[in-house]
């Protein structure tokens, strides 16, 4: 059997320090981490961004099929993500832990584990944070610092007529990985062990349950270059991410079905669920890709990176916001990103 | 009766937007808040303070008898009072709410309404956050960014031999207040209204309902040219906090009990509950009072301010952590500090 250590064996002050004492900084701006009434961070001459994200059990996730160092990666990368959506990097994040006595000191140990993997994977450090009992589940709370210079900086709202819109990646995995966990979950309810077999879905599974922030993609326009316009993650769904863009950027787009980039596991899965694959893409969210604008002479150097897919272009504000089908056909985009209050 | 709006009825997306909206940035180096995937923030040569807090329904706050604006004013405040004592000053918090829906529309603009007013009176930006749905109570995370001078922050680790121990105000005050608000919430249990009669005990609800940081003494200090060795908030309480700069700064310490600041009506108070009033004053805790120490050079500049009390001295560390009684008698300080875990 799994040690189990009971939460309540350490202290309030106890626990924090075992989980964080072998963090060593990374970054040389982080001049104090843990252990006073506040971290101490230097920017020099470089701006701040600060983003925040609070996750909480049942709502934003579901421990059935979340392992726990999982759950710990994400909830640290999808912070990365917004910092990326800016053209940042991240360099810091603070985490607060609620956990209810149904956990224990193992499990705990398990998420940390996860969010310090993140943490290493992208240079970033643990400055601060809480741990506290709570009365029912987990609750994650996470915010994230990180660093760009001033002319760097891009906001959704740069976008311009004739910009192009580019995505990372491919669109609609998270959201399958997502049906495919909840399928398996009814089918095994009740059951004690929870382990199915996902043999040909690894794809789906990974990117609903270990999702990555493109740094990757911020350095390869660097290095090419290039400077968006107008930036933003997908989490909510392209759909409404654009619609976040083109409101702020006061501005109307269009964006082509056939140009949409879909993995063979997303369309195989959507067939066998009898989904609509492009709803899916356009809908589904959590794919933590980054969706942005690039003028129209950038079309050549974006077009030249691997991973960068041109989906559509920007246009005029009172041309509203479209997607053109393969026929030829539009829709008109709407925000239909997963939504926790309507539930 | 009062106006009651469904939080469904409002998108998650558009919850955060009305509550935010009339927000008017006050700080030049707040440059963006609200509204992108992150906050942007100008520090220019400034160090940057983060510091965080998870406040969970049932375990940090009964709202029985803590009304939502002050619920509100109190997180906001108790965060910017981890600012003040790194010697800082607060400029941006970002707020993450969960809420169930137990609570209407209404009750979330008056929480709102308090972090508000706390924002205004200290001057701080809210400059982003998540509102989601929870499926039990309110749970409130907030993160607040301060500026200090490179060389003017304080650590708690620089408490020197000899150097004396000041305190802010007066102590246990904040603990009468909530044994108050428990014994009557015990009373009046079953009664549809909670409005019981607080007359002459205004002063205990205030320090645990709605209390202040210490913005003031901050200044003082300052003006008066007295940079602290070490500083410390007082949450935990006296006693664990005093451990704590003592820990940190490798040296022991001594207090004395008649030097120990306590108003009246917290003396009244135990006396009618039967308490110790030194145990309320050094376990207490949730004062968020300053607690620091001066060289002992600086002796009369720091006697001269009004609020401020000298009640000891640091000493070597093998002399350990003494309380020192009125008639002499010696007790060990020891962390009993309120411990949201242990039950």
């Amino acid at each position: 059997m799994d040690k189990r250590t009971e939460i309540s064996a350490f202290g309030e002050f106890g626990l924090i320090r075992p989980l964080t004492e072998k963090i060593e900084l990374k970054n040389p701006g982080t001049i104090k981490g843990i252990g006073d009434d506040a971290a101490v961070l230097d920017y020099k001459e470089k701006q701040i961004l600060v983003t925040t994200d609070l996750l909480l059990e049942g709502i934003h996730f579901d421990l059935t099929y979340v392992p726990l160092k999982h759950l710990g990666y994400k909830s640290a990368v999808v912070n990365f993500s917004d910092v990326y959506a800016m053209n940042g990097r991240p360099k810091q994040i603070t985490i607060s832990i609620g956990i209810s006595k149904r956990f224990s000191v193992e499990n705990l140990e398990e998420l940390y584990s996860g969010l310090q993997l993140a943490c290493d994977i992208y240079g970033v450090d643990m400055v601060g944070g809480d741990t506290s009992a709570s009365l029912t589940g987990l609750t994650i709370s996470i915010t994230c610092l990180g660093e760009a210079d001033k002319d760097q900086i891009v906001y959704r709202s740069g976008a311009k007529d004739t910009d192009l819109i580019c995505v990372s990646g491919d669109l609609g995995a998270a959201y399958m990985g997502l049906q495919l966990l909840e399928r398996e979950k009814k089918i095994f309810k009740g059951e004690a062990d929870f382990n199915p077999d996902f043999g040909g879905k690894e794809y789906l599974l990974e990117r609903q349950l270990k999702p990555e922030a493109r740094k990757d993609i911020i350095e390869l326009l660097a290095e090419n270059g290039i400077k968006p316009t107008a930036m933003i993650d997908i989490s909510d769904g392209l759909s409404s991410d654009l619609l976040h863009i083109s409101r702020e950027s006061n501005a109307g787009c269009q964006v082509y079905e056939d140009r949409i980039p879909i993995d063979f596991q997303t369309a195989s899965m959507a067939e066998q669920f009898n989904m609509n694959l492009i709803t899916a893409a356009m809908n589904g969210g959590e794919d933590y890709e980054l969706l942005f604008t690039v003028p129209l002479t950038d079309h050549d150097k974006v077009s030249a990176i691997k991973g960068i897919r041109v989906i559509g272009h920007i246009t005029k504000p009172e041309l509203g916001n479209f997607l053109i089908g393969r026929d030829g056909g539009e829709v008109e985009l709407k925000a239909q990103g997963w939504n926790s209050l309507a539930n």
